[in-house]
């Protein structure tokens, strides 16, 4: 990878040393000319006029998002961020009462939230899948809640926001196509960061952000949703986008992944995120994923080395993602103090981290993306004791 | 008003004579600016520390929106676009078997599927309210139909789509309160057009977008809901924004309209749109409204004064839609034309038109904002014989 040249390519490299890529990205020159080219071309000849004269770029996100996960375009939904995504897959699904579904201890909090909703509503059971010793979600547990049976739903995150973890997807897969159940992906902070393939996963749905690891605009996102399962889910909303319309015989629901989008939408963004997906897949996901665990194993080594410093990074395979606290300093000072110094790290709010929200305490967190380099990381180890 | 100013604060005017303000319309230089700059400020720094940087201008947007509508910043929630504000009302809406929904014979089609999925559903009914002779709901037959009891939901759209129409709000918000029935305004035309108080009007929700009259960017929108009714509807999704997670006691619904919200969203549309209804707010409702109802007059009776022209436009006090047909000419035709000179108009789909979908034509639509001028009228009528 020519990391000069790619970050000649990204404006924000030149102004921040941006460790917070699972906050936001810095989005690279084709994904910012893109977005800011058509919303100049709305402003100048008319928001549909500009969504005509690109209908070729627009068309093209589905393309861009099918290729880079290994989906097929008429799969994936353009969404305008990745909890939307998320909500239309799992409100659709069709729980009845005494169905069971099966997440982790790692899970996000607002996913955690839906459930419990669905739950209370609908008289469904959550059940937290323990962990194995090193934090990972443990597959013999899964697989010993699949064999109890009534499991509608496996849905868990690829990685949590708060902790290194890459969860191991493939084989919750592999174990849910055996007991023939419903598999839920939330792979927010994976695409664009580890090699995503939906067909090797086998999840039936999954969503993701734009924002994040994919480099792409905020205010976007994508469900992907398998073509084999797409109409036993009944959106929970319906438009002229999602269904037909005719006034004697009432609405048809698109038979696509499409069913879950709206008519109307941020056009400069969806345009984006596709250049945003191709401009990924150009480098290469194999590529990218190398790098970034590459970067996130340096920076823990380096703090590992540093007196007073706790990681809290769990499992087995660990991604960009690294957590840490420091003796006698507040996480939020260590954030304010590379500031100072140009570099962007995030505190983690315990409140998120789902069923683990009690045990985990405020963090640091510094997300890296592979145009960050050994020199960035060691401003931010500069301000450490 | 300064029309030769404001035009020159739209670089839009200077390329086309934009008569589909209807479908999205040309936002001004101070919108333009607030949505770029904030996305390159994203670009340059990072996502989240933007929104940091830029917090009094995001926390704008609910004042300037709730000042725009005489609502409370606490009733108003932010929307990625107009469908998916009212669809998070109306899916909220606790509906029990027999409940009967009232709407219009001019309800948009997309409104009218959502009812139709609810009711098979739940066992509810729809019933499309007769209109008077002029096209206008019957308000006698409103009343009627609110005497009969039973009724949930009254529903309709302020200014349909496609028939210059503009629905008596307020007589209707009057009814309902009298027969205490709820009472959701579709304001997706109105919004920017007309003078909108929900005080006035009487509503109990109010779904709008930014990219049309309002003249914000495509991909925002807005609901708004009273503030002694948001308690009970409860959203159809819920994440972080909408509730707070304790993993011992669950979630907790916020008690404002902000329940409806996702955390994660287009952060610079939503300081475009905050902008754009200051823009609106610092010109006047009052004269906006008086400017494009006076500009929809005179291009329907230079139009009614053309062979062969029959206007299309319903009700008692019509709006700056202007809806028409040419004998022996296209609609397309003539939209192609007006294209070549520069002009805008949209063909309607008759899809669109809800129960009415059978009994309108194709038609040539040109929606009429202030910063249009006679001379761009003349411009569309010159393409007509």
């Amino acid at each position: 990878m020519d990391i000069d040249g790619l970050r000649a390519d990204t404006p924000g490299c030149a102004k921040v040393a941006h460790l917070n890529n699972a906050g936001a990205a810095l989005p690279p020159r084709p994904v910012i000319d893109a977005v800011t080219d058509h919303f100049e071309l709305e402003s100048t000849i008319g928001g549909y006029e500009a969504a005509e004269q690109n209908q070729t770029a627009i068309a093209r996100f589905y393309g861009a998002i099918a290729e880079l996960i290994g989906a097929r375009a008429d799969e994936i939904a353009y969404v305008e961020n990745a909890t939307r995504a998320w909500d239309l897959a799992f409100y659709a699904i069709p729980f009845t009462e005494g169905d069971r579904i099966l997440t982790t201890t790692s899970e996000y909090s607002s996913n955690a939230i839906a459930y419990h909703q669905v739950a209370s509503a609908r008289g469904v059971s959550v059940e937290v899948v323990p962990d194995d010793s090193d934090g990972t979600l443990s597959l013999d547990a899964l697989e010993a809640e699949l064999a109890k049976g009534n499991v509608r739903l496996v849905s868990l995150n690829h990685i949590p926001t708060h902790n290194g973890l890459v969860n191991p997807a493939a084989e919750v897969g592999r174990l849910c196509r055996e007991h023939g159940v419903l598999f839920l992906l939330d792979a927010c902070q994976s695409v664009g960061q580890l090699v995503v393939d939906v067909t090797e996963i086998g999840c039936d749905m999954l969503s993701a952000t734009g924002r994040k690891f994919l480099r792409g605009p905020r205010g976007t996102g994508f469900l992907y949703v398998r073509r084999e399962i797409v109409q036993t889910l009944e959106p929970p909303f319906l438009d002229l986008q999602a269904a037909s319309w005719s006034p004697s015989s009432g609405y048809e629901i698109r038979e696509t992944a499409q069913r879950f989008e709206t008519w109307e939408r941020y056009v400069a963004g969806q345009i984006g995120l596709g250049v945003a997906a191709d401009y990924a897949a150009d480098l290469g996901m194999r590529a990218i994923e190398e790098r970034v665990i590459w970067l996130g194993s340096r920076l823990r080594e380096e703090l590992s080395a540093r007196p007073g410093v706790t990681l809290h990074d769990k499992g087995a395979l660990q991604c960009g993602i690294v957590t840490f606290t420091v003796d006698g300093m507040e996480p939020g000072a260590i954030k304010q103090a590379a500031r100072e110094r140009g570099v962007n790290v995030k505190v983690t709010d315990p409140l998120d981290h789902g069923y683990d929200a009690g045990a985990v305490p405020h963090s640091v967190r510094a997300s890296l993306h592979y145009y960050n380099t050994e020199d960035e990381l060691d401003r931010l180890l500069s301000v450490l004791p």
